[in-house]
């Protein structure tokens, strides 16, 4: 079950009186051990990051997430927090075997404040029905990764989840005014509140966020919420030209000073996937790239001139046509083909690695250009799509033809040489998945001794004994 | 010069070695160290807090300030970074003498990225300088402290500034998407650049953000910048109930879906003691409350509905007549009163103690009554303006007709209970004027310690010999 990391201490097997000990924390019916309850908890969404635990430990209150920690720092048992396991890093797959120490029973909403704008929520909440939840009272919490119906508060706040609305609201980060939980350490931490702005010694929950699980677990998170902008409506439009796309979207925000909700990006090998995956078809799947603009606010008419503007403004610099969608059929229709994107990627190759890269803005278009001729020169492909107001792509290196056995082993170099023309153009390597298990060599490449010592001497100030989320991240 | 705070260390006194050592870091003439050189550097905005360092030092580059910081750890020399010294908790002012560490020598803008949305700049620039200097582009940097115009970005990095804009727009940890600088250690850093997001492991700007100096000084900041909004309104709404004010806040964010720009309340004792200092009359001077509201937007006749329905909406819940401001002299002379506020109020009675508190914004009117009520039992009064839509309020404790002395004796108790009240309401102690020295007891009662210890390990990973800002926060 150990692996020979030589930065990462030995961990002590479960042995019977650990697992009586975890027991009598959560009752024997919340503590799994077959192999086959233990399943669900050897993998995330990544393709091939798996590692099995040696428990899978329900918690069902800070008391017993707590005492788990407790235990685990006694013993010097790896714990893996989990929230749903939508992760795309192997950030939930324990690396060291150990205790899965799951969130998902918390998951109830605490309370809705809608005079104060604010909601509290425990860390097994799915991120959708939050949202609903709140939508139901004229509220907004807009942070939308695209797992949104699958993934977990808790989650999002470990690694700081972004979607397509980051662009105009945000990520989690930008949400999330109280936090309460336990550290590695064991101990309890409470920060924040109802309180939209806190300046009362450091932000403790800044200290948390995006930090994928290796520095404490949250079991109660406050959130600020806004109210719901009654008017919505996208745009969808088809470019020949990868780098007419890529002047637009500058154009959109300089020219016209519009700040849409969401400004995506979809390379075109991607729309003709996700076509086939819907098994319907897709308006203009031959384009070279499809920008979506969505458009938001509390004035109809306002959203409507904006939309005009958008679509004059695409059309004369390039767009095939202007496909609006301004009722919620048409715009779920819309972003169902967005949100299918990556399923339909992996269903149609099945040698490919995928990346969460971000490069300045109006970069973006040379970068995919410029992936696709590295790509090229090791006979593999490379598509993207993403969030181009943010600069964030989300892209797949494939091997078309290629035997799985060979591509694995030839393709970790050619992601080296992709990752480092992201840095060679400003870039950063991640933009929302994280690290986890399966980018660590990216984060090496991108990050100096200094930072990454830095770094883990922040997360041992918060779990000193190293048994939260070993083999993460560092 | 050494205080004795049992859980600071002694520091080491200055000698001939070690200013000769400093001079030739910086060259003789940025070495500061006449009195009358050095007075400037003895305080801040803050009444009380005073305190002599042994040398004032101008770093012009990242090259001289890591040199300082190197000699600093070699020698344990107390370091106090400094920005243009507008704080309001004497948290550039040593405490410790040693050397006040300058960034006002860097001042440039290193670049404006207008495709990028983008400005790179150095922590001695002053904020309201570089807002001109995008605006001047389009563009717009929106965190728009009181002290605009003498506030330095590296002091709003290193507080995490707010102010009224903060209300739409967010803090100065929204805006920042790459710091480079140096730990208190003497290691410099780097992290993040114009990439809008990262999640290439720990995000270390925000382990920097708001720690006042205790962590790092920066000396590059990167901003993003959002396209400035071409069309913006103020509304001022003299109400003659403090709690009918409180209740239009939450409708127009609740009701309306109106999400203004800025949505201030100035208490009418405050907007009194402004007109004092204008010496011009302020329109409803004998109201029991202003609200301010700023709306913006990029569609003249969608602001203009929202200015209308926002008007409607406050003659409907008691305003007594609705201002509209819309033109930049109008606007400006609105936000001039409320700017000057502050400095009314402490020409208007020598006997004040400042505060600045963060309740759940539909408390706020409760909380000042409740304040009124505590400050009168001790013969005192309490009066206050700020951010109503974050629930952040800037009060003041006042004993009008007390001798100095007196006051001073008898109102650090008043505000332990005036915190107290906070605490119970669910707020916070500070809500972006922070801890530095003088609200060290505030933070004490405010937060657990558990918080404290890890907030102090937070430090020690940048800073291992504490040689950076001693004697705030903690």
């Amino acid at each position: 079950m150990m692996s020979a990391m030589s930065d990462s201490p030995a961990f002590t097997p479960l042995d019977d009186a650990a697992v009586a000990a975890l027991e009598r924390i959560c009752g024997a019916e919340r503590v799994l051990r077959a192999p086959e309850k233990l399943e669900p908890y050897t993998h995330d969404e990544h393709t091939s990051a798996r590692g099995t635990p040696e428990a899978a430990v329900l918690a069902a209150s800070i008391d017993e997430v707590a005492a788990v920690l407790r235990l685990a720092n006694e013993r010097h048992i790896a714990i893996t927090p989990r929230g749903l396991g939508t992760g795309l890093v192997g950030g939930s797959v324990p690396a060291f075997g150990g205790v899965v120490l799951s969130v998902e029973k918390m998951a109830r909403i605490i309370e809705i404040d809608g005079d104060n704008l604010s909601v509290v929520v425990e860390p097994g909440m799915v991120t959708g029905a939050l949202q609903k939840a709140v939508e139901a009272e004229g509220l907004f919490y807009p942070v939308d990764p695209a797992s949104l119906e699958s993934c977990s508060i808790g989650g999002n706040v470990a690694n700081n989840a972004g979607g397509p609305r980051a662009f105009k609201y945000g990520v989690t980060r930008h949400y999330v005014t109280g936090l309460c939980g336990v550290l590695g350490s064991g101990e309890r931490f409470r920060w924040g509140g109802k309180v939209v702005k806190n300046a009362s010694g450091y932000d403790l929950s800044q200290a948390v966020i995006g930090t994928e699980g290796t520095v404490a677990v949250a079991t109660e998170i406050t959130l600020r919420l806004l109210p719901l902008p009654p008017v919505v409506a996208d745009l969808l439009l088809p470019f020949d030209d990868l780098f007419a796309a890529g002047r637009y979207v500058t154009a959109l925000l300089r020219d016209l000073r519009i700040m849409p909700a969401a400004l995506e990006l979809v390379d075109g090998d991607c729309v003709r996937a996700a076509q086939v995956a819907l098994e319907r078809p897709v308006p203009h799947s031959d384009a070279a790239a499809h920008v979506i603009v969505e458009l938001d606010g509390n004035d109809a008419d306002a959203v409507w001139r904006s939309v005009e503007a958008a679509g004059e403004k695409a059309q004369s610099m390039g767009a095939r046509e202007v496909l609006v969608a301004d009722n919620p059929r048409e715009r779920e229709k819309l972003w169902e083909a967005r949100r299918k994107v990556r399923d339909a990627i992996i269903a149609s190759c099945p040698c490919r690695a995928g990346q969460d890269i971000v490069v300045p803005r109006g970069r973006l278009p040379g970068f995919l250009v410029a992936a696709r001729e590295i790509a090229a020169r090791s006979r593999m492909q490379a598509t993207g799509f993403g969030h181009a107001g943010d600069g964030n792509l989300h892209f797949y290196l494939l091997g078309r033809g290629w035997e799985p056995k060979e591509f694995a082993k030839a393709s970790p170099a050619v992601q080296i040489e992709l990752m480092k023309k992201v840095l060679e153009m400003g870039g950063a390597i991640s933009g929302e998945h994280g690290i986890g298990s399966v980018r660590r060599d990216h984060l090496r490449l991108a990050t100096g001794a200094v930072e990454l010592a830095w770094m883990r001497r922040l997360k041992a100030a918060a779990d000193p004994n190293g048994i939260l989320n070993p083999g993460k991240i560092f």
